[in-house]
């Protein structure tokens, strides 16, 4: 017999449609859906604020699924809130080419705001959110009017709250009074090892009050009203909300809810006839919604419907009162770049000493955010180390969440996970610095960003043994391969000041994936442009520098970042005994891949074997465009402790040593060409 | 004048030697060192236990120093300690060749227990220690004897707890209950950015408290007694102990104590000199030791001295009345495998249909660690996934630390710092699983891991796209190429059953290098012995399983784990067509790259250059292995939500794409043989 309360007939919809899915499937995590099914139910219909026809609107509320695994849980309010996800997409869940993937996919799913799965990431990402919330809300709503006025709500489970990304996204939260983030924290005691007893029993709630969160708790959550009452004085208070909430994993299955076994396979046929039995749903049909379970959902849609054409029609009167704000709001929603953006970054003059690509850097990025209020960033804890102070900016506070430099504290990975949130946010190009050595604690972020295919910048200053006396610990060897090897993660060192005025706009620019800029400490040359070609050729990854001596170049030399200025010397020398020499600047390899077939080969001849690239970190992959007579100057071990110009004599960064590997190469390109006949 | 009370003469000696070895470098962080001087010098002086003549002694206390930039406080520690830590090396301090680098690391100095730097490493490699600790302490104490009585105690910062990885580490410390961990919080509320208020405003002691901790608090860690009751009190409590020291940056600095400019520049010759005359020190000469400053230490010193000896007694006569335990105990602190290790592992048949590689790992795990009570470890909350349970062997707890088992919980990061501590400790071969996917967020942990030269293995499981459902999040694409970036660490990914028992017995062989195990979801044929080469030739990286066809071979196919299968398949329709085909296993670049260069050429003959290389993740430095001529079969996309079998062939890794590569390889080797006449 199917329950005569809408909202429990609603509930159980989602339920069984969730549970339905994963046992069609025969693969997926049934547990989270039924179990946080009426919290979900409640916010979805009497709080969270959406227009399923514009899944866009960018006053909507966000809802964040941060235990990404009960994917299922989404897709039926997706579904049930009229989405643009047909019931024939929850039936190929998990099938190649569907919508429904196994955790949701910002982008391949309309409503999904952004990809979660690996835990720690969707909370942090919604904190993210919730900061741009706040933000835009301090910058455009005056006079009365409120542009700008929504919430971040998440559903977060036991996994998230352990995940230390988690801990350092929830103290900053708390830190700048994020009252706009609300999180449901689906407590069913059980991760995939077994009870949570077995690993975390720490004082959640006590943890979070710490942070300076608001928690509260709903003992019953099949008790609608004690939800939503939690939901409700969390919207009223000033801080960030922790809801903790007492569920059943796999509720309703008979033998299964509360144990682990709820959490990531298919119930079975049993467990699942027990479970409708039990909640008095029809075993048939699969996939049942009775026509009032979507009742509340269009009710909800309905409200949505109507805020977001009052909301439109607020910013139609301001465009004809306000038109100058109106076009710097609208140029944000849309993520435009302002007209002649590439005019707005200085130039810089030829200089032997020249500057550390960190310090053009911060040239650059204040030259930008002056013009651009979209630009909002800072640094985990190393502003000036990084260059990403921004002049005149003050720094967003709870006191002053409209100030746009963000001092993310020692939580790198906090950082990239809250970058994403502001990007999927909309209205901001975000950015954060660290050291490039950090961008392994930042990784899972930097990943996913990756994929989801957003815009954020990652500003990576130290970036090799160029740091010096820090050591090993602090010295990159290995990250510039390990960030190449990212799909859809542009990583760019440059080699001076005006390929760093370059590299910033390509980020700019590049609207579908994240780039990390790779910039030195020490300072490096700034080149002589009329000698050499433009910088702005580091848009190609690759670019001919100079040809030196006469004829077509017998020998390629080709590096990234500060070590140009060693293939630089060493092509003069070589020059200078005959042998032409072309230098190629690399700063790219993805935007080098980028290009045509044809533009590589202009630019690394075919039939110049002799090359040598030089970089000072590993050589992995390299390989590829030396080719087998090829050289590579690389450090193949870490690096040590000691003033950075001894270090790079040490370890084998001289001129001499790519002059000695291009003699190397020239004589092995020669003696293939020889025994080519 | 110098101050007539010897404590305050040794503390001063603390701060000034440090402050002129940074001046001297020119580079490092004396705010660290002159802040905490009275706390360390407590610590050291009454209660800290040491040898210095033995800083390997397995019962000594450990000493971390978390915020590793304060490093010269550590080194000044060690020198007035008497250890091998010449005064004319802190003179050279962050110099090439030197040992004392920027940040301390392991294995370089003597009494330096771990490398720390990255911010909450070492706290979390403390962790690990501790549970060292208190597991032997449970295992082998008995009938009133103890052998094992240490503690584990450490300097942390306001960076180190705001980072998530010491988050992670600190609620499972506080779930075990891990009484012998003592942290010493240098809360000197600065960071580098400026106040600690400008971003880390949670209160740090009611966290704590959260997790489950003993905290208090020093107000003023110049009045001596307040920090040795503190100490003491936390060595009475059974749980870990964080106390709050309200410490001062750069103390004594005229203008920069108590600003972030004291924390990591050089004083200054002026500000240098105002701290001396503040605190009554003589400004010359520098590095100035008093006599009565070592007396302290070396009374610390004599005490550790007797403490050893009486130590060695014990185990002396256990020897004698226990030879047995002590052969074990001997050997685990030796770090030295049982006799006829290799002979432990079982064999498994051939057999197409076959087990996947994590199941065989699970097997391999269960015959080993039931021989070898070393072996200690878990998973970060996929024991079933991962394969790692220990049949048989309880759980470590706080009622159990004697335990074999741990639950880590989803705390990848923490995991891989506590496996460091675990292996820094000694006694123990430490493991630790999850999904591949997640190496990444443990990847700042393996990189010091493998700097440190420590066994650790990783078992990491999940290692492709084979993982089907969970889809692109869950699916490792880049991780390969990304861990065979790090120097020092070897991946292995093994093809089939017996591969994996080889695998195991490499990373046990491993002494001085962490070893990542690369292991599948889905079954993977147990490849018949008899026709292909031992499952042994893995120890050397590449091996070939098979010469296919007659003659030498005109082609070689290479592969690792999973896609081995492919490449034997394939291999066999081309000998079928009259190729000659060599078939290479190839688990391991490392292992490889470990051998000679003839062992090399004799596994990829240099005059064999249609070469094909398949492997279900990226390309990127496969193109060493298969040259100018060769194709990669590799996937340069991220993966998708679908069951594995469409997605191996959706995304290309079919029998048929193999020879098709392997055509166009064969085609391309051969006009580059026309091409050479």
């Amino acid at each position: 017999m199917i329950s005569s309360s809408r909202d429990v007939l609603a509930i159980n919809t989602i339920r069984f449609l969730s549970a339905d899915a994963v046992q069609q499937a025969n693969s997926g995590h049934p547990g989270l859906p039924m179990g946080a099914a009426s919290l979900a139910h409640v916010l979805w219909t009497r709080h969270l604020r959406f227009d399923p026809a514009a899944p866009q609107w960018p006053d909507r509320d966000r809802f964040v699924l941060s235990a990404g695994h009960g994917s299922m849980l989404l897709y039926s309010l997706l579904h049930l809130s009229g989405f643009d996800l047909p019931l024939a997409e929850i039936q190929r869940f998990r099938q190649w080419g569907s919508i429904t993937p196994g955790h949701p996919e910002f982008g391949h799913t309309p409503g999904v705001e952004t990809t979660s799965g690996p835990l720690g990431q969707g909370f942090t990402n919604g904190v993210g959110m919730a900061m741009a919330a706040h933000h835009l809300a301090a910058r455009y709503n005056r006079d009365g009017r409120s542009l700008f006025d929504h919430r971040v709500y998440g559903i977060v489970s036991d996994g998230d709250l352990m995940e230390g990304v988690a801990s350092e996204a929830a103290s900053l939260a708390g830190h700048l009074r994020l009252g706009r983030l609300i999180y449901l924290y689906d407590d069913n005691r059980i991760s995939i090892d077994g009870s949570t007893d077995l690993t975390f029993t720490e004082d959640r709630a006590a943890r979070f009050q710490a942070y300076g969160w608001h928690v509260t708790r709903v003992a019953d959550v099949e008790d609608l009203g004690t939800i939503d009452r939690a939901l409700a004085e969390a919207k009223a208070d000033a801080r960030p909300s922790l809801i903790v909430c007492r569920t059943h994993i796999g509720f309703g299955l008979p033998s299964r809810q509360d144990t682990a076994a709820a959490h990531g396979e298919p119930p079975g046929e049993e467990e699942l006839k027990g479970a409708k039995e039990r909640l008095g749903w029809p075993l048939e049909p699969r996939f049942l919604i009775p026509d009032e379970a979507r009742l509340p959902f269009a009710e909800a849609a309905r409200r949505g419907a109507q805020d977001h054409q009052a909301w439109e029609a607020m910013l139609q009167a301001l465009r004809r009162s306000d038109p100058d704000l109106m076009r710097e709001i609208d140029r944000r929603i849309a993520g435009d770049l302002p007209p002649g953006v590439a005019r707005l970054v200085p130039t810089f003059p030829a200089d032997a000493k020249g500057l550390a690509t960190r310090a053009a850097s911060g040239k650059v990025l204040n030259a930008l955010a002056a013009a651009m209020p979209e630009i909002v960033g800072g640094s985990a804890d190393l502003t000036t180390s990084n260059q990403t102070a921004l002049k005149g900016e003050a720094a967003m506070s709870a006191e002053n969440p409209g100030g746009r430099y963000i001092h993310y504290g020692v939580r790198e990975h906090a950082m990239g996970g809250i970058l994403s949130g502001l990007a999927l946010h909309g209205g901001f190009i975000p950015f954060g610095g660290t050291f490039l050595i950090f961008s392994d604690y930042m990784r899972p972020a930097i990943r996913l960003a990756s994929m989801m295919g957003i815009r954020v910048i990652y500003v990576f200053s130290h970036d090799s043994i160029g740091l010096g006396e820090d050591g090993p610990t602090h010295q990159p060897v290995e990250h510039l391969a390990a960030l190449r090897a990212i799909p859809n993660l542009a990583v760019v060192r440059p080699a001076d000041a005006n390929e760093t005025a370059a590299a910033w706009l390509t980020a700019l620019e590049r609207r579908d994936g994240p780039t990390a800029l790779a910039l030195t400490r020490q300072s490096v040359p700034t080149l002589d442009r009329t000698r050499f070609a433009p910088a702005d050729g580091l848009r190609r990854g690759a670019y001919v520098l100079a040809d030196l001596g006469d004829g077509p170049p017998h020998l390629v030399l080709m590096a990234s970042g500060s070590e140009v200025e060693l293939i630089v010397a060493a092509g003069e020398a070589l020059s200078a005994e005959g042998v032409p020499v072309r230098l190629v600047s690399f700063p790219s390899w993805e935007l080098f891949e980028a290009g045509s077939p044809e533009v590589r080969d202009q630019v690394l001849p075919p039939a110049v074997r002799a090359r040598v690239a030089v970089e000072a970190g590993i050589a992995q992959g390299w390989s590829r465009w030396v080719g087998e007579a090829g050289e590579v100057v690389s450090l193949e071990r870490f690096g040590a402790s000691a003033p950075y110009k001894e270090l790079f004599s040490h370890l084998g960064f001289t001129t001499d040593a790519v002059i000695a590997a291009a003699r190397r190469s020239l004589e092995r390109s020669a003696m293939m060409a020889r025994a080519a006949g």
